[in-house]
């Protein structure tokens, strides 16, 4: 296979029916986590999984570890009463041989008690997504690029 | 049928087509109300429909009583100017029996004229929807859930 | 045929795969722009396509000079640092003859390094996209309606 070909293989878009399972899946990921369920929203990575951002000195690696991790800053967003919602939009998603590649974008609201919703940041959120074994997406790396911290 | 089988199929997620077909209706749905058609929004709900919402002391209930209702906030709000846009995102749907429920979450913006465009409130929006007599999709109940009134 | 059954079909919503197709279309244009790539972006148009607002004087007309419009104004932005978002959310698309009208919320988020993320403005986008000699979208007229400056 030349390069050519292999380049346009690697931006094959993928088709509605994906498209449509990939949306949804993310609705569930974003909702499970703004419910609190840091476990269910960790169940959504492999358990090799990569979690990386350009606020964070180093990946985090392992969906235990990502788990933990999330459990321990849950925990501290908690006490403060701040309901968090992950607003997913303008999802590109294409075929990279086995893999599938998404771009998105990832706008975390925040509000407190009686208090104005604000925008606690704009992101853009970068996925490498793979098929588990019962045949369901599951996220092996995440790329969250915070845009006022680049 | 076991109580396995039945909580099983009330998570059963929707196909790629009635998945559309929510998202098409809800954007229409949303769009006619900020454009200051009432009676074309109160439509999308059915005759005995229930409104529901953490600011309500209590459900507003039947399709006429909403559209009433709306029309009053409506009026009110029409004298200071603005205008509101209902950003419906990350739609979870699931069959549950007959019924289809959703789950999006809806945060409206409200911008007066020559001012920043503000968020009036983040919400988590529940709906209950059915087949009317013609086949399109109607609101049997909703629940709208404020972050900042929980 | 009658001007009922055309008023009928200029309403005719798209199908499952065209939704997605308008949709994903939109995806990649919008993150295309905010990525920096002004000449990506406006390939996104007809070689006449017009590009209007409530804000401009008159239309812009021809792909070339909506390009050379855009890259000035991203000039001068990114001398700033600000990094935009394009949130295009709430999309309705209709068939209107050969031609498919779309109506969407596009918010557009701004963020300088270190500051919080701002709405820069809420709009209405209205666009009239027809295919290309390849088969994909393009735009032919865009019309974008800022909230604030009704």
């Amino acid at each position: 296979m030349t390069e050519l070909l292999e380049a346009a293989q690697a931006l094959r878009p993928v088709d509605t029916g994906l498209y449509q399972e990939i949306s949804h899946f993310y609705a569930r990921h974003f909702q499970t986590v703004d419910s609190g369920d840091v476990a269910g929203w960790a169940g959504g990575f492999t358990t090799d999984g990569v979690f990386d951002s350009n606020v964070l000195p180093a990946p985090v690696v392992g969906r235990d570890t990502i788990e933990a991790a999330t459990h321990r800053s849950e925990a501290a967003r908690r006490t403060t009463g701040v309901q968090r919602r992950h607003v997913q939009t303008t999802l590109v998603a294409e075929h990279a041989g086995e893999e599938i590649r998404t771009r998105a974008y990832v706008t975390v609201l925040e509000t407190l008690p009686a208090s104005p919703t604000t925008i606690y940041c704009a992101t853009l959120c970068e996925d490498v997504l793979v098929r588990g074994a019962d045949g369901g997406l599951l996220i092996r790396s995440r790329m969250i690029l915070r845009d006022d911290l680049r």
